[in-house]
């Protein structure tokens, strides 16, 4: 029998690799599933054509376009993903586990390409943060902006989630302008390699914007530049080797890191047994101790409960497990399939053996044979595990030890304290959870144990039916956590997306900063406009381009006009007397939104034109009061804009109100979409 | 003579160290001037000092109460500056130079305490972006917030800024609630001491939250854990060696460096020799190689000309730098003083020789002993070296040959492609500037160069007046770069508070969200108000308080009224037969002013009462156009809360506009200040 040769995706060519190969197994009956080797790979050619071709090709694109390209990979996907699941199952994973790692993978694109559209501009570029003064008469500002990092994202895998942790990373990666060179590892590659050839087949990313290594990384991390970055998921001690790399160390290649977690959950005090939270607390624990037969990083490893309650969660929880059929992750009755591999479960056995040190099985056998309907030898099954601390205050293995597997450790506490300081004694974590009503006790472990984790969930019976659990990373929410976990930070939505891009500050002339960021700074002088800029398609639109209003006077007549009119009879409005000793008004002022109103009026072009609409207003700050007989005046200069579609885009307006005496009575940003001309032109027939 | 013995500030008592100290001398005449040693402090009880005195007395404080302990350290420093520059001296500083460290220093102090009082709320945690959906009911979401990681801020710092240095680090590390360890690099640390003492002496931080280390960090690194973190300034080969460290590594402790640098001046070829510009370019390059005798990481090291500027630009630089007096820094008319040491000395003499290598000295001298009026041999004296790389496309050694000192090196380029790719072989940089007038060239040079700097400066005589300069980190902007330069980002206003916080996602239904961020999410249950909540004192209000109010027609009369009275007579308001085919309206539409007018109306609380005055709107958003005879209500709900002083602090409304059907029509943040019961109740006597 001749067996499946992976292969690797490198300067656009697939490569079997040479050299002696690694043997990929099933992890149901040991049979062979296939063999990789990344040997004779070129590494620092790989690294030049991410560079040279991938890069400027990505970063050629505006991040609506990128977001694009991620819509169209998890369709792309999506379409064969039957194909992912067919190989999923020799991994272990039950159709659940696999919905996971492949649906969940792909879910993320589809997450990115969403964000990446609607929370990012149509640039290519970001502006960070507001304009800085620097100077006292403003002629020198600062800025931030992001541009893409120019080197490759550099992704190292972990065996558990071959798709999803492939698709997790290459998601922010792809969105901030930075190729991809994706290492899964090796044990389960064959899943990976099938999600790296549908990516690749699907044409949709630029040449040179994925590349994929079956094998071992060889001397890719020896040739990384300071462009570079590595994004790592694995064991501690691997992760700490790398990160000692002279290379990496020399030319400061940011390596994040995501790695051991002992992640715990938390009963409060407040949950009685039997109440629909314990049951909450019982299914959350039992089915994160089983889900991928507890091969997650974020997993729950650690259960505090109160002393109090230890029978009965005891009780609960070992009925659930002994309701978990173990087995042939292909049949419908199995909840939970085998452990990746042989290897793997020879280490998790070792670590059980290191946790009885100082914990009792309460339910379950690391050497349990006696499993029906599987090849116990051949294949790497193992019963879930439970376990329980003789003397949870001293104990220190169950804060130390990860069987990375089915098994858990109950840990009793006196009080909700005591609770925090063995939650913090995991010494970061990736994910935690509490189940509890109160909210003063969810406060206590948020504010006590927060510093100590990358995400915490608050469990009970208002959210248990749409939570996504405690295990489950979001690609909203970070994840990651200090300490132990690595210190990584991934996902988060767009935060990840900025792991890839340097911030650099900027700084100069109003004028130079409004060019530079294409974003209105003040003191820019006005560019001349050749109309109204409300006249002005969206194309035409230049930053700066403003329009002057004239004046209004704003009498007493029109303030209480107004004030009967929408109602808005406020005192300080209406009545001289109870204004008297008013901290901010000096009498009867004008109502902001009258202000807001007759500027309107003032700027407004009321004939059909390229303003299709006024769709909100941001930052809007009322800085003096006005008063009777006082008149306004307002400039409107176009700040930013960020093409929609073919038909229009959304245009970000600076709006200053000013007072007869030149004062600022209110600034803020109009939001307006604009067509383009064609499009204007067309509507107006 | 007995020699001044520095101490080190650990646990509460200065300490003067056991074994045998290290001398430190004068840059001038290398006269002895103190001594320092670490031995004997127990560095794992330091450490531990912080952890349970220092933190949790600065955690306990709000941002605004840090900001203000900013201030008054701030304060007392300026009380007490002249101590500081009467030592300064003797690090070679000139006054001008020691302006720049001290001045710049307690500065950097101002800057922190006005931010955090500015841009973070009263308060002991922060919320980090958006809520993010998580369900498709709503009743599970997820929320990230920054809470103060709870270990030391341990603060490695350069001899070059031996106050700045110590305060750029302090400041962000006290606002965001963690204890400062600070080790000043020896060969400068009586001045570091000395402003060390102030701090302590002023007594203004709490116990523990400020510890300090005069001599070796002897065996501090191996005691960090997981929730603490290194700020280091130094060479790249000291900080690869420290965050090689075993225990670093394993407990992932976050390590920012901020190292060589080897930064570039352009000039544009749009500047003319004899220009005000091209003047502006002589004087900058001129000023930062010979500030600090050129000792800054952000110094001038490459300047990189138009092949044709080559005569008129060396020409020009060499007549400027004849005019820098350099000799005794505590004389008037000295411009430039001596390096900080002779070994300082020695190293830039070594580098200038490697540089020689590729490049000629066009003027300066390495080894000039003739300088007057100085003692040549026990001062560290050097003259401003330029020199010019002879085949400066294919010459290495400017690019990687670090001489701190007052040195730099002119390299020719034939257009501006080849000046950004010169740019680039510093592999990471601080800082970089480019002169030109141009926006066009600012854009290829800030887009081609800016994923290797942390900051570019655009110079030119529109900002020349109030620039800070090329080589001048301001408090508001990230100072770091990439690479070579370290990979670290210091500073960049409140970005650098957020380096000492933890991200956590929290998860959870809304009222748990609300009640831990203590900021409304939509979704959580009204708690029951005990009156309209703009009849509640400031104290009195809770989050999710919310007042329904009463419905409105609103009619055509109503939206030709405002037209009219308003002047805002937009066509989608006036005219059908205009609005039809808009990609938006189905025909005539309610002004968004209107809308927003009429729902104050009907929430509004017109007699005096703790609400004082709307002082702006945030993130107005029209979601659905109303049409004539269509109803409106609003929702109004208090959203967060943040005391501003005695008498009134700020209220956030979560607002919502909805038609008759239940549609959303408008949402927004009301913004209001609000008087606490007892000013409320004072001011309406």
């Amino acid at each position: 029998m001749t067996i499946h040769r992976l292969h690797s995706y490198a300067l656009g060519h697939w490569h079997a690799g040479t050299g002696s190969p690694a043997l990929l197994i099933s992890a149901i009956d040991g049979t062979p599933v296939a063999e990789a080797t990344s040997g004779g790979l070129d590494m620092a050619a790989m690294l030049a054509h991410a560079h040279h071709r991938g890069g400027p090709a990505l970063r050629a694109l505006t991040f609506h376009e990128r977001a694009s390209l991620l819509k169209a990979l998890a369709q792309a996907l999506t379409a064969r993903k039957e194909e992912l699941y067919a190989l999923s199952v020799l991994t272990g994973a039950t159709r659940a586990d696999s919905w996971i790692d492949i649906d969940g993978g792909i879910g993320t694109l589809f997450v990115y390409a969403s964000k990446g559209k609607r929370e990012l501009p149509n640039e290519t570029f970001l502006v960070d943060g507001a304009v800085e003064g620097l100077s006292r008469n403003g002629t020198f500002l600062g800025q931030h902006v992001r541009v893409p990092r120019e080197g490759a994202s550099v992704q190292i895998n972990a065996f558990n989630f071959p798709v999803w942790g492939m698709l997790e990373k290459l998601a922010p990666a792809i969105l901030g302008g930075m190729p991809v060179i994706a290492k899964p590892a090796t044990a389960t590659a064959y899943l990976a390699e099938k999600a790296a050839r549908i990516i690749v087949e699907s044409g949709i990313l630029p040449e040179g914007a994925f590349q994929f290594v079956a094998g071992s990384t060889g001397d890719l991390l020896d040739h990384l530049t300071s462009q570079d970055m590595v994004g790592f998921t694995g064991s501690l001690a691997t992760s700490t080797r790398l990160q000692a790399n002279a290379n990496i160390l020399k030319n400061a290649v940011p390596f994040t890191a995501e790695r051991d977690s002992l992640n715990c959950s938390i009963l409060a005090p407040d949950i009685e047994p039997g109440s629909p939270d314990f049951d909450i607390f019982i299914k959350e624990v039992a089915r994160e101790m089983t889900v991928k037969a507890g091969q997650k990083c974020t997993a729950i490893r650690r259960i505090l409960l109160p002393a109090s309650r230890m029978e009965a969660v005891q009780a609960a929880l070992s009925k659930r497990l002994a309701g978990v059929a173990v087995g042939d992750p292909r049949l419908e009755t199995t909840r939970m399939g085998p452990l990746a591999s042989l290897d793997q479960r020879a280490d998790v056995r070792a670590q059980i053996a290191r946790l009885r040190a100082e914990c009792d099985i309460v339910w379950g056998d690391p050497e349990a044979g006696g499993l029906s309907g599987v090849d116990a030898v051949k294949g790497a099954f193992v019963t879930p595990m439970l376990l329980a601390a003789r003397d949870p205050r001293a104990a220190e293995r169950p804060h130390d030890t990860e069987a990375f597997g089915p098994a858990a450790t109950l840990l009793a506490y006196a009080d909700l304290d005591e609770a925090v300081t063995l939650a913090r004694k995991g010494d970061g974590s990736l994910a935690g959870s509490l189940v509890t009503r109160d909210p003063d006790m969810a406060r206590r472990v948020v504010f006590g144990a927060g510093a100590f984790h990358g995400r915490l969930l608050i469990l009970n019976a208002d959210c248990a039916a749409e939570s996504t659990g405690h295990g489950s990373p979001m690609p909203h929410l970070v994840h990651g956590g200090p300490g132990r976990a690595g210190g990584g930070e991934e996902l988060g939505g767009i935060r990840a997306v900025m792991h890839h891009m340097q911030r650099v500050a900027l700084q100069g002339s109003p004028a130079m900063l409004t060019a530079l960021t294409k974003s209105y700074v003040k003191g820019t002088p006005e560019p001349v406009s050749p109309a109204h800029p409300f006249r002005l398609a969206f194309e035409e639109l230049v930053p700066g381009q403003s329009f002057h209003s004239p004046e209004r006077i704003i009498t007493l007549e029109d303030i209480e006009h107004f004030a009967h009119f929408t109602g808005d009879t406020f005192y300080a409005h209406m009545d001289e007397e109870a204004v008297k000793g008013h901290p901010f008004f000096p009498g009867r002022v004008a109502h902001g939104y009258l202000l807001l109103a007759f500027a309107a009026g003032l700027f407004v072009e009321p004939k059909r034109g390229p303003v299709l609409a006024n769709y909100g207003l941001d930052n809007l700050r009322f800085l003096k009061p006005v008063q009777p007989g006082e008149s306004i005046r307002v400039r409107l200069t176009v700040k930013s804009k960020s093409p929609r579609n073919a038909a229009y885009g959304e245009v970000r307006w600076d709006v200053e109100i000013t007072t007869g005496t030149g004062e600022t009575a209110a600034t803020y940003d109009l939001l307006t979409m604009n067509a383009y001309a064609e499009t204007a032109a067309t509507a107006a027939e």
